[in-house]
């Protein structure tokens, strides 16, 4: 997430309490050996200088709607932080992608180490593969034990369970969907985009944390359901403006190139759309094609322009984000948390514009 | 887990809570879509004719405590179960290993669907072992789900939870360890081998099941303590019994090759054993080299047998387990308890005698 207007209070005590349990890993892992406490050092890493999206979700609807224990609070944000990690991690692993945010991420780390150590080219890009699968494991699992350290009644621990839970089934969800069309030499339909969308991004990312925040404050469930409706809209409208990005954007701002999705070809609602006009003939062979190259690229991105795909996404995420924005309006949501989450949907469409 | 003697009340309970969780699960998947159930079922396949050796480990020490609430030591049971999926999936993903007990696993599944599909041999190499990682992080996550469902006092929830955690925490460990030695020409020590069994072994097979029907069945420290104890030795001699029967087993009775092993060059008590003796010059080269024959396999094992190293592991473990038989004789164990146990460590040394 790249661009964000919420500052909640309470951002410092997630620091704190992703600070509090990297350090007792640590310790418990040193007291395993060198090896273990470097892998915990490498995952430290990955989850710091994140912006933290999630759990400015969390802190956001949690004190807006009247929520005071913000140490508490921070335990589900921190959850959510490490979540998120563990999706990134694994997410890596599948994509065999070894850099994020332009630096080595666990797999990258550990091929390298294997490579020093004198392995074959492939069996090091399969160590550096094991261990982020190891490393994700570690961040999944303990997202579910901050949340136990959540002090609250029987029944919200529950809810906050159910709602880990149901991110954790919903985000494994859109991942295997991705895989499962990519073996799909057909484009999927915009309503299978925007689906997955939503399973890989609205509800580990918006929904999730919204509702986390808001049941812990105490929301009734109109309101819960609300923010459902809005986290589910403004995630989609996210997405789609993030595929924008991955193929439109500044390769600086974005720390990624603007090709891999192509040469990937990474099912987003711009192939979708242009897939069913007669410019798709012209691109079909060389989305996906491992050898594309950075003009065929540049050639890729023209058709995209020209065939109205580029514009006919951006609209896309602008009408969704309106969408969210109209759930904001209902009168069950109290006037600061919506003035507080306006900005994150204007937060996520001026990205493309 | 091979054989089985410990045959305590409540299985039954276990396999309903197994069920009903992927009854849901396949029902919730059902609604997002057809791929995703059909992850689900191939989930359920690879938890399902397990010996589930760790449930009886948590029904045995639950019941012989006096515990009298079986179905909710089931849920206990299970949630070990599944966390043993969770692993075993994993395990594979990281041995590139693409089937289990003669079937194809979830990565052998879908690398078949992806070779269907058109895809080269390397991308549906890789497609299976993407489902693998998303098929093991559902596992994972849902282990802590089920222990959300037992009924206990805040106190001894936070017991099993942490009890959980350490056999996560342990066993991705071993894990780890595992790859950071294969990467070492050098084999490692005997400690080092009896440190990686526990790790990757006995915490969560035997101490964490162990203990946490102690710990339900309301327990003193002490005993907990013992059965700690008891859980790391049986343990130990379990895995370096494994790894015998790894080199030495009939392939029929293991359901894997008794080659691969070596082939692999998978650090054990054997190999370390082995490697400080002269014979070792006439192996190395072969032990761990992807192309080794039958034949070299046959040379190997005459190696081991001839210098010493079989008979040396196979000692090894029965001192391993008459450990784990003493720490039963404390007086803290009931005789119910003993008496159930015992039978445990007979099973695991008389595997390779």
């Amino acid at each position: 997430m790249d661009t964000l207007l919420v500052e909640p209070a309470g951002l410092e005590q997630v620091e704190s309490a992703l600070e509090r349990f990297f350090e007792e890993s640590k310790a418990r892992a040193a007291r395993i050996g060198p090896g273990y406490h470097a892998l915990w050092e490498t995952l430290e890493r990955c989850t710091a200088g994140g912006k933290r999206f999630r759990p400015r979700m969390v802190m956001s609807a949690y004190q807006m709607l009247g929520g005071r224990d913000l140490a508490n609070a921070a335990e589900v944000g921190a959850a959510f932080e490490l979540l998120h990690t563990a999706l990134i991690v694994h997410d890596d692993v599948i994509d065999r992608d070894f850099v994020r945010r332009g630096i080595p991420n666990v797999s990258g780390r550990y091929r390298t180490i294997a490579e020093g150590a004198g392995m074959s080219p492939e069996g090091a890009h399969h160590v550096g593969l094991s261990a982020g699968v190891i490393a994700g494991d570690l961040a999944l699992s303990n997202a579910y034990r901050l949340l136990e350290r959540v002090e609250a009644p029987p029944a919200v621990r529950r809810r906050l369970g159910d709602i880990l839970d149901e991110a954790v089934f919903a985000s494994a969800a859109g991942e295997f969907l991705d895989i499962e069309t990519s073996l799909d030499p057909a484009m999927p339909s915009l309503e299978a985009i925007v689906d997955m969308a939503r399973l890989k991004t609205s509800v580990y990312s918006f929904e999730g944390p919204l509702q986390a925040g808001a049941v812990l404050a105490g929301a009734d469930e109109e309101l819960i359901a609300r923010l459902g409706d809005f986290g589910r809209d403004a995630g989609i409208a996210y997405q789609i403006a993030d595929d924008l990005l991955g193929v439109f954007g500044n390769e600086t701002r974005t720390g990624k190139t603007n090709w891999g999705d192509l040469r990937e070809g990474k099912r987003t609602a711009l192939l979708s759309y242009v897939s069913a006009r007669p410019e798709w003939e012209d691109i079909s062979a060389l989305v996906g094609s491992p050898g594309m190259s950075a003009a065929d690229a540049d050639f890729v991105r023209r058709i995209l322009v020209d065939s109205g795909a580029k514009d006919y996404s951006s609209d896309l995420a602008a009408e969704y984000a309106a969408r969210a924005r109209t759930h904001l309006d209902s009168d069950v949501v109290p006037s600061a948390l919506r003035s507080a989450l306006h900005p994150v949907v204007t937060a996520v469409v001026d990205r493309v514009h």
